[in-house]
């Protein structure tokens, strides 16, 4: 696959005639791109488990579209709306148990599931209609949030700026533009030129294989970069902010995101580099009220010893840590950058203004 | 390779029999322990260039007795003094390019090309035979000195620990013990038990390849993590102190040491661990008045990308930036743990001090 060539189409969308979620499987990039249209709950669940579909918002949109095909399928057999609701409630658990950490997904199994109950007396029909509205709706409702976290994101940074960011919070993690990647992307569209460091973000590569994959493909100048070596390109002044996305940001605006986001946000405090967190505010969980209420991830040590080399790289008799997110104090946020506007300490204040 | 059965074999040693320097390749680690005996210069200065023996003192170590044997073969084909000397010094010279960051390297060609200068005039034999001399107090010394350097060491940590550290200098970066973990192999002989973390130190995984390799070959409980979660082990409380060692340092303290190191200390500074840098006098060089004074190695972007990947990682198109080593600001570090004792800030002073 020649990246220079290719435009990505988008990451998460509705094929509703084949009753199929369709998807990048990012597991594959930058080899290859592979679509997915995923019919069966089982194939959606494991797409999102193994991070075929990943990134807070793309896994979000695609949970409320999995739960619209089950309702869909269920309809399909049942006409009691006790007996739907009942197995529909099955569907939505199942989905959620996938992984744990992102809010998004919760956040849209719940207002799905909310959308049902209040279709409640108009019959199945009407309720899978409903549900198919509403599933557009929050994918819709991800690419415009996107497109305003890129437009307030730009405000912040200069045509020409050394940009570094983390993980994949771009495109690839939500439908269309990312949320850390939007004003990187918006910019690009309106003739602006950005250096992006990306970190390749172990164990599973997340910004060489998916963050480097979308720039390049936009036409975006991309240097990759270790993770260790995010206080060197500090140090030599070549970095002017830091965009990074967030799985969950708790009430007092702690956030939880991909592993190694709490070092890059110390180390840019260390340099005076400011750090920007972007993403919407249905990533803000009041029900957490500090980072350390949120749970994190632990995920096989073999994604660290094994799972990209042919043979196993760590010794036999070695333990493996291997959690997937960490915790970023809101003392180190510049601020955070949301589809609602940018937000700036004291953060349990303007989360709780801009939430209402 | 069971390596919990293994006890490792010294990583530099002379077959003087044999003409051969002999090493671990530490490329083929951990799958298989594969000693190499080198009797070319090529194949003596290919193995520093590609890491089959590396860390400072195991490079000097190699280079000393590199330079012996490259002595005995010019000495069995020439017998005039003067054409003895100017071979000598273009041997001496191959083997100082092999790498550019450690100085021990070139401290330890100096000292054996001026062990043969003040030879001069007593005879080619008389020469190379001071140079084996030469080379194993070289070999010697290092032993012992990352002996002492483990017995100071062992007075800043108590049994128990939780122990970090990044890359490798340990026994493998050195003859026996190392620097770094020399307290740890130490206090190991002596029944104590650290839990140590060992960043795994990318693009090359010396730290998953090797530290754990000889750590756990050594009955120690050894943890893995990717370099991106140092901050995540810190602020769990598992990290009591870190410990690593140096390529070159400067006269006023800074520590030129594998990329990442900088990283580490800033973190370790944030939540308040004492950051300790392990290494011998001979890697103080009071020529680098400051670490910017020291070259960085730039290596080749495919050890990014490609190199432990059946394929490539990265999409055409973008660029990979692949420092060797990094810059520790010498008010990040703690202490200086050296085989003549530890000193502290200011560090222009206390190395005055113990070097004179």
């Amino acid at each position: 696959m020649d990246n220079t060539k290719i435009t990505l189409p988008d990451t998460v969308s509705l094929d509703d005639d084949a009753g199929a979620l369709v998807i990048i499987d990012q597991t594959r990039l930058p080899g290859e791109l592979v679509m997915l249209a995923l019919t069966k709950q089982e194939e959606i669940w494991e797409a999102i488990k193994t991070l075929r579909v990943r990134g807070a918002p793309a896994i979000g949109v695609s949970a409320a579209i999995g739960l619209y095909l089950a309702a869909k399928e269920i309809a399909s057999a049942v006409i009691d709306e006790d007996e739907f609701f009942s197995r529909l409630k099955v569907s939505a658990d199942y989905l959620a148990s996938s992984r744990p950490t992102a809010v998004n997904l919760f956040w849209a199994l719940d207002r799905m599931y909310n959308t049902a109950l209040s279709c409640a007396g108009q019959g199945v029909g009407n309720t899978v209609k409903r549900l198919l509205d509403e599933a557009l709706s929050i994918r819709e409702g991800d690419i415009a949030s996107c497109r305003r976290i890129g437009e307030y994101g730009l405000t912040l940074i200069n045509d020409g700026d050394g940009i570094l960011t983390h993980c994949n919070a771009g495109q690839l993690a939500a439908v269309r533009y990312g949320t850390a990647l939007a004003p990187i992307h918006l910019g690009r569209e309106r003739g602006m030129n950005f250096r992006v460091y990306t970190d390749e973000t172990r164990p599973l590569l997340q910004g060489m294989r998916l963050s480097a994959t979308e720039l390049v493909a936009n036409g975006v100048d991309v240097t990759i970069i270790c993770d260790n070596m995010v206080s060197q390109v500090m140090r030599a002044g070549l970095i002017r902010s830091v965009l990074v996305g967030a799985d969950r940001i708790a009430a007092n605006g702690d956030v939880c995101n991909k592993i190694g986001t709490s070092g890059v946000a110390i180390l840019a405090a260390h340099y005076c580099i400011p750090f920007y967190v972007l993403a919407p505010v249905s990533t803000i969980d009041l029900c957490s009220d500090r980072g350390d209420d949120i749970e994190i991830e632990q995920r096989s040590g073999a994604e660290v010893s094994d799972m990209w080399f042919k043979k196993r790289m760590a010794p036999e008799g070695a333990t493996v840590y291997n959690p997937a997110f960490d915790y970023t104090d809101n003392g180190l946020i510049t601020a955070l950058v949301t589809d609602r506007g940018i937000i700036r300490p004291p953060y349990r204040e303007s989360i709780a203004e801009i939430i209402k």
